[in-house]
């Protein structure tokens, strides 16, 4: 157990109170900085819901929640109770203004203490909140709002929320959460490149091939089949959490790790995305659908049958060849995947180096592969960076594959805290760093919609790819045909 | 057990046949290829010694000195039958001309076959054998001589020598054997630069701060004290082994790794070392003897009693300040180091990289030391990048040490063969890449030489160091005052 310093009193007021991801994620989260000590005695948790518990009920069912959702290890009745304590809940339709009456008692004015506004519902929502939260006076200079993605479902859409939410809280109250920012993996990105010297000589085009940029599920849509179909991962996953890695990636080195500065580095990297013209979205895109296939080590339905629409188009896949057009990364191209029920889980940053220039072992014998940094973000958090080796041997030269590696579980002798236990620290001090900005997040829809309309647009729907494999076979070709392959990360 | 393919038919000559590098080192090697079928059946190993033993005796030796000097494992009933089969004796006095019969009826006029002439004896008799040789009709364009160092005391006596080598055999035919140029982890340094694009462009004084080479040795000078100290560490390590290294990490790509290309690479470091002036010596070089202390787990005798001088100023340690005079190494010190009696066994190359160049993570706790690649020749033959990463943890950053590690044993899953498996190996193939050119050893020489005198003319002897300690305080001086320190291998 570690202990950190705690943060300032603080109440959050979480919308979705008895939702999936309050359960699963934002209540264990806070529990766990609970119990190392990070949130004052005053501090409280109160949820809000149309479910209509009374206290008790929430209470009980919390208890029940974090008995599933934190690991044993990390439960204990004396610090289950003192959490359990801070919990209040209020019965309200966020969208019906004369009915919040049971979360304004719970809310008098506290001038200087935190109010954390934890929007975990629809993002349809977010604006009626907002403007209900102002109108009931509830909104000071102390509040915060967290705004969970899809952020809209393009850039109309995104501005539409953004300009609603805005209107109640100034840019510097509103934390974008994107988790992926908040794993310790990503963050470690940073520290990687920019407390390392010898990354950032070969970090460009010059001595980088290519970048690749996996995040690959083994699970299908599950029970979120009637969002996702309505959504999808072009929308789920690149908008948002492949683009911010891939910012990550290629951004300059910003004066210093801080507030603004990274999201301005960020925001240069998706300004120097080159638009996709129809004729890139039908050759440098590609949308793929699961049919059904073996996954999880059993036999698994297709997507039109999770979703329950036979005749959906939504793609559960995307494969993207993107170009960056700056000075650092003129000429390499960042290809990038998602998708769901692939081969394997697994989210991974490959950074491809050119070949050597010119072959020095004109006698060897073995391969001499390209040198290649593996950053992997799950499920095993670590390094890996291959190189050429000679295999040990009284004759001649022979090259051998090996890697220098760096697995951080085993380095720290402990795993990475999840990533909401940081980012609702990050949020309670006020530290926006790891949250989107609003114009980061318009300008990745600026990116996206055209590839959204392409698609629309198209007469053919997404390629089908048997779950259980690693997505329709255009998108192998997406890189072959550059005389490149994807890197298919190392089994579990 | 690997195989390999088989060299040309040979004959073996070793002068010195009985002696210690003999036993300990060249006929294991011998018995070694010929287990992994490397030398054809008529290929012959001719002892000469002065010992006067018959071939009888002389085979019995050789079968109870392989079990001494060859794993278990590798001994085999069989192939030490065969073995030894190849063995032949002749008993002569090398300085005698008259004498020589013995020799002489072992090896009549054979065209073709391969003859190497290993001289394993001292090197005042490397002149006179090579005339004897002429002298009794045993060369010719297919012979070859192996010199074992050291190639003289100064850069007249190595003249010399070459001279009196190079009136009989052509500088094709000659081979300066370096043991420490056939070790695995100093060849794989060349696959290790060329093979791979990520070292090469952080490989110069932009991004290495400098550079260190230590050579230490836990034991003292042993039996050898009578050799010893007419030599001394400079000698018997720098001159040769150490300077070597150095040449490797420093050199410029040669046009492909190959027979003179590498060769010519190293003398032109050698060419750009900075002539040592009085004043450097005297600032820039520090010279050590140990005394009595605890080493190898046990209280140890000071030098002057190994070496039975009690007046004795030969010395025992080595620091050197080198100053590389190139393009490429502008400003980039190195540090070399060499010693007996010293802490650990640990031949190690450091490159020490420069800090980042801005710091990045204002509020960041922890040590963000400058990356280092640690290049392990011995004990254990591996490659550490030691970098910084970001310590798990849901707030702040705080910085850590990491390593990135690959160890070739546990990669290749065997050990490495001994140096001189490789090496014979590449004499009877005619393959001079990894043995020292003449040019080389003159160059080293004419470096080392001021160095020598310098010693020599200053009234203090060298500092002395207590035996199992890191060397003399003036060694840790030489590199502290640059705002450095050495890097101490890791504990065995």
């Amino acid at each position: 157990m570690s202990t950190a310093k705690p943060v300032a009193p603080c109440d959050f007021v979480v919308f979705g109170g008895t939702g999936d991801l309050a359960v699963r994620k934002l209540l264990p989260a806070l529990y766990l900085r609970d119990r190392d000590g990070q949130l004052p005695a005053t501090s409280r948790i109160i949820a809000t819901s149309r479910a209509g518990l009374d206290i008790a009920g929430y209470r009980d069912k919390v208890r029940g929640e974090l008995g599933r959702f934190v690991p044993d290890a990390s439960l204990d009745d004396a610090i289950v109770a003192r959490f359990l304590a801070r919990l209040e809940y209020a019965s309200i339709d966020f969208a019906d203004a004369d009915d919040w009456s049971e979360l304004t008692d719970l809310l008098p004015a506290d001038p200087g203490k935190i109010r954390v506004f934890y929007l975990a519902c629809a993002p349809a929502l977010f604006g009626p909140i907002c403007t209900h939260l102002a109108t009931h006076g509830l909104v000071d200079d102390q509040s915060r709002v967290v705004l969970e993605k899809p952020i809209g479902r393009d850039l109309a859409s995104a501005r539409a929320i953004n300009d609603a939410v805005g209107a109640v809280f100034d840019e510097s109250q509103i934390f974008r959460i994107d988790h992926y920012l908040g794993k310790e993996s990503v963050q470690n990105l940073l520290v990687t490149r920019f407390a390392n010297t010898f990354l950032e000589p070969l970090w460009n085009s010059s001595w980088v091939d290519h970048v690749q940029i996996t995040v690959s599920e083994s699970l299908g849509v599950g029970t979120r089949g009637g969002y996702y179909d309505n959504s999808g991962a072009l929308r789920d996953m690149v908008q948002n959490h492949l683009l911010q890695v891939l910012c990550l990636v290629a951004m300059e080195p910003p004066t210093y790790v801080g507030r603004e500065t990274v999201r301005d580095e960020k925001l240069k990297v998706l300004q120097a995305l080159k638009p996709m013209t129809p004729d890139d979205v039908a050759h440098s895109t590609v949308a793929g659908q699961y049919t059904a296939g073996l996954a999880e080590g059993g036999a698994v339905l297709g997507y039109k049958d999770d979703a329950e629409n036979v005749a959906s188009r939504t793609e559960t896949f995307v494969a993207i060849k993107a170009d960056v057009r700056n000075w650092r990364w003129a000429g390499v191209p960042f290809y990038i995947r998602t998708g769901k029920r692939m081969e394997r889980r697994s989210s991974e940053i490959v950074i491809q180096f050119k070949p050597v220039p010119h072959p020095m072992f004109p006698d060897s014998e073995g391969s001499n592969e390209p040198n290649k940094l593996v950053i992997q973000l799950q499920p095993n958090e670590g390094i890996r960076l291959h190189m050429t080796a000679k295999e040990p041997g009284p004759a001649g030269t022979r090259m051998r594959p090996v890697s220098l590696d760096l697995n951080y579980t085993e380095a720290f002798h402990r795993p990475s805290p999840d990533a909401y236990e940081r980012l609702l620290m990050d949020v309670v001090q006020g530290n926006p760093t790891l949250f989107m900005r609003r114009d980061e997040v318009e300008a990745a829809w600026a990116w996206v919609e055209p590839i959204l309309v392409g698609w629309q647009q198209s007469e053919r729907g997404p390629r089908r790819y048997p779950a259980g494999t690693n997505g329709p076979t255009d998108a192998t070709t997406l890189i072959e045909r550059d005389g490149r392959t994807w890197h298919e990360g190392a089994t579990p």
